[in-house]
C-alpha cells in the first residue's frame, strides 16, 4: 500500500517549525505495513493544495493531509478539498454540538467562525476529533483514500489512532514490513561496510540494509518485506544473528535504545554506581547520563576539572605528573578516574582529557587527541583516540566513546564474576 | 526566487529521522530573500530521484537536494543525477586528494569506495566539502540551478555557508533584506508580545517582526525589505533602539550570539573566573560553557553533585540543612554556590538544584521546581523558578536561566565597581 503525506503550512516552508508530524505518521504506518513513498510540504495556498492533492491521488492508495483546518482565514484546506472533489458543503449538527461542548468546558463563548468548523465538504465522512474543534475528513474515490487532519500534533495523533489507522488497516490488506535496527559504535561507515560486505551482498532481495550514521555511531537498519509475518520474523532474526557474529564488539543496542540508557540499565542491573571526571568533555558525559529519568539511582556525580588546579585539588592528580607528561596523557586520565572513584565512593568512574580544538594542538598531540579511562573494581583501563577538528563533534564523540568503554568494562566484569 | 528542496533517504520516509535539514535551509534561504515553495521527501530509488528532480527543475529557480551521497551501496543520488543530466562521470584528482588527506589525518587506510567519491557527473561543478568525503555538486541548465549535498547536517550546513548561499546570492540579484535579531530570556512569547504590542503595531509596512521561541528564550527578528540599503540600516537601528528601551532587562544579545558566549566574553573582559555546582542540570551548564572555544581562560570546573553525599563532601553542604529543608531549597543552593566558589577558588559560581521530573515532585515542590544561585565577590543571590513537566526542557531552561542570572550579576558588579 502506497501512502503519500501532504503537510500544509507556511511555518514549515519558512523553517519556523520542524515537521515532526510526518515522521510520527510514517512510523505508525510502517507498523501496519503501509509504506510512505513521498512527503510533500506546501504553503496554504488554494492552487498549491488542489494540485498537490491531485498529483498524490493519481499515484497513491492513501493520501494523508495535515494542516490548514483552523478557524482563521489562512486555513483553506477545506475549501480546496471541496473544489477538488467538486462538491458543496454539509453542516453536521453532531460536530457543532461537540465544538460547543469543548467551548463550554473551557468557559469560552462560541464564535460563529468556530461553529462553521462543523460545515464540511459533502463528499467526506467526518472523523470525530476528541481533542480539538477541527474534525478529520475521510474521502474515497476510485479506490483511493484521502484524509485531511489538523496539523496540531496531538490532535492529528488522536485522529490517527482513533480512526485513520484502523480504517486503513481494514480497507487495505497490506503486506507486512518488519524493521530491526542494530546500533553500533567504534567504526566508521566505510570500514563497517567493508567488514560486512559479504554478508550484505548475500542478503535476500526482500531484506534491505540501510546505514544511518551520526557522530561516532552508525545504525544499521534491516527491513524485511513480504506476506508471511512469522516467516519474515524468523528470517530477520537469522540475518541479525549473522550480522552480530561479524561485529560483536561494535553493537551496543537495538532499535530505539540510547547508549546512556543501555549503560544506566546495566549499572542498575549489577547494582553498581558511577561517577565521572571530565576535562575535554566539560560535563557532557554527566549531562547525557542525567538526561535519563531515574539516573540518580546509579549516578552520584562528577568533577569537571577544566583547570589543572581542579584536577589536583578535587581529584588528587599529581602536580609532578601534570608537569612531566601534560594533562592530555594516559597517566593523568588514569589518576583522574581513580581519583573521582575514590572521592565520590563509586564502583566505577569515567574520565576524559583531550584537545577538543579548534586550537591548542601540537605535533605530538594534535587537535582531536583524547585520552579516556574507566576505573572499576578490577582496575583501570585507558585508551587514546584520535578524532577530528570540530570542537562540538569531538566533545560529542568523546562522550559517547567514554560511555562505550564503560559499557565494555561492565560486561567484562559481569561475565568475569559469574 | 523560487526554491524547492528535495530530501532523499528512506530513513525520513519510515520516520526514523526527523527532517531538520529542510527547516535550517529554509531559514537561511529566507535571509537572502529566497522563498521555499515546496519540500519533498523521497526514497533513495533511482526513478524517484530522477522524476522528482525533473518536476522541481521545471518549476523552480533553485533546486536543493540533500542525501544519498555516502560511499555505501544505498547512496545512488550521483548516478541518478548523471542520468538526469544525460552525462558521464569525471574523476576529480583534487577531490580524491582531499579525501585521502581526511583519511590520513585519522590514520586510516583509504578504501576504493571512498576514492570513488571523487568521481562526479561531468555536468557538475564540484563544491569542496571541508567536513566530509562527499563533495557537493552544482548544476546549471536553462537558468535553473540544481545543487546536491550530503544529508549529514553539519556537512550540508558547511557546504551551504561556504558555497551554495553565496553562489545563489550572486547568481540571482535578490532585493535587499536586512535582518536584526534581538535575543531575549526571562519572559514567554505571549507576555512579551503584549508588552511590545504598541511598538509592533506602529512598525512601518516594510519592516516585519517574527517571534522565534526556543525553550526559555524568545528571539525577535526584525526584517527590513527595500532597495536603499543605507536607509534600511538606519530605519532598522531606530526600531531596534525603541524595542530595547521597552525590554532592557530581557535582552542578552543579538543575531548569532549565544548566552554562553555572552557570559564568557563578559567574564574575560572583567578578568574573572567561574565554577558551577550542578544538581538538576547534571553538568549541562558546564557543558554549555565549555562548548565555547577558549572557555578554559575563565572556566575552572564544576562539581555535579547528584547525590546528597557529594553535595556534603565535595561542596560542604551541611547535613542538617539537607535533612531540615531538603536538597531543592534556597539554603542548599546557596551553600552549593558558596561551597564550589570557595573550593575551586573562583570569583563567581553558579549552582542549581531542582526536580527535573517527570517523577519526584510533591505538593510543596512540584516537578519543575528549580532553585538557582549565583555567588560572587559581593555576595550570593538565589531565586526560585517554576518550569513545566518535561525533563529535557526543564534541564535546558534551568541551565539557560542560571547563565542569565550570572550575566545580570556580572553587569551589576561591573557598573558598581566603576
Amino acid at each position: 500500500m502506497r501512502v503519500e503525506i501532504i503537510t500544509i503550512g507556511d511555518e514549515i516552508l519558512i523553517g519556523q517549525v520542524v515537521d515532526t508530524n510526518s515522521a510520527w505518521m510514517a512510523q505508525q504506518l510502517n507498523l501496519i505495513g503501509a509504506k510512505v513513498e513521498r512527503i510533500v510540504s506546501i504553503s496554504d495556498a488554494h492552487s498549491q493544495i488542489v494540485s498537490a492533492v491531485a498529483v498524490a491521488e493519481s499515484r497513491a492508495d492513501v493520501v494523508l493531509i495535515t494542516g490548514g483546518l483552523g478557524p482563521t482565514k489562512d486555513d483553506i484546506t477545506k475549501i480546496a478539498l471541496a473544489d477538488h472533489f467538486n462538491c458543496g458543503f454539509t453542516f453536521h449538527e453532531e460536530i457543532a454540538e461537540h465544538i460547543a461542548r469543548l467551548f463550554a468546558r473551557f468557559g469560552k463563548p462560541l464564535t460563529d467562525l468556530n461553529r462553521l468548523q462543523a460545515e464540511l465538504p459533502s463528499a467526506c465522512k467526518p472523523l470525530q476529533n476528541h481533542l480539538g474543534t477541527a474534525p478529520g475528513m475521510w474521502f474515497e474515490r476510485n479506490g483511493t483514500v484521502i484524509v485531511s487532519m489538523p496539523g496540531v500534533p496531538y490532535e492529528m495523533k488522536g485522529l490517527m489512532q482513533a480512526h485513520v489507522l484502523p480504517m486503513i488497516k481494514q480497507k487495505f490488506n497490506a503486506p507486512t514490513i518488519l524493521h530491526r535496527t542494530i546500533l553500533t559504535i567504534g567504526m566508521g561507515e566505510s570500514w563497517l561496510s567493508e567488514r560486512i560486505a559479504d554478508w550484505e551482498d548475500a542478503l535476500p532481495k526482500h531484506i534491505k540494509l540501510a546505514y544511518l550514521p551520526s557522530p561516532g555511531r552508525v545504525r544499521l537498519r534491516l527491513s524485511a518485506y513480504g506476506q508471511d509475518e512469522s516467516l519474515l520474523r524468523t528470517e530477520l532474526a537469522e540475518q541479525e544473528q549473522r550480522l552480530l557474529a561479524l561485529i560483536p564488539e561494535l553493537v551496543y543496542g537495538f532499535d530505539d535504545d540510547r547508549l546512556e540508557t543501555v549503560v544506566g540499565n546495566q549499572l542498575r542491573k549489577m547494582g553498581r554506581t558511577l561517577s565521572t571526571a571530565e576535562s575535554c568533555t566539560g560535563g557532557m558525559v554527566a549531562h547525557l547520563i542525567t538526561s535519563i529519568s531515574g539516573s540518580s539511582e546509579y549516578f552520584l556525580g562528577s568533577v569537571v576539572s577544566y583547570a589543572n588546579e581542579v584536577k589536583m585539588e578535587m581529584l588528587g592528580v599529581k602536580e609532578e605528573t601534570l608537569s612531566r607528561v601534560g594533562a592530555v596523557s594516559e597517566e593523568v586520565v588514569r589518576q583522574m578516574a581513580e581519583g573521582v572513584r575514590l572521592r565520590l565512593k563509586t564502583d566505577y568512574a569515567i574520565s576524559t582529557s583531550g584537545i577538543a580544538g579548534p586550537t591548542g594542538g601540537s605535533e605530538e598531540k594534535p587537535v582531536g587527541t583524547v585520552w579516556i579511562a574507566v576505573a572499576g573494581p578490577n582496575g583501570t583501563t585507558a585508551k587514546r583516540f584520535q578524532f577530528g577538528h570540530i570542537r562540538e563533534r569531538n566533545i560529542e564523540i568523546s562522550a559517547y566513546n567514554a560511555l562505550n568503554m564503560l559499557r565494555k568494562e561492565l560486561l567484562k566484569d559481569e561475565s568475569g564474576s559469574l
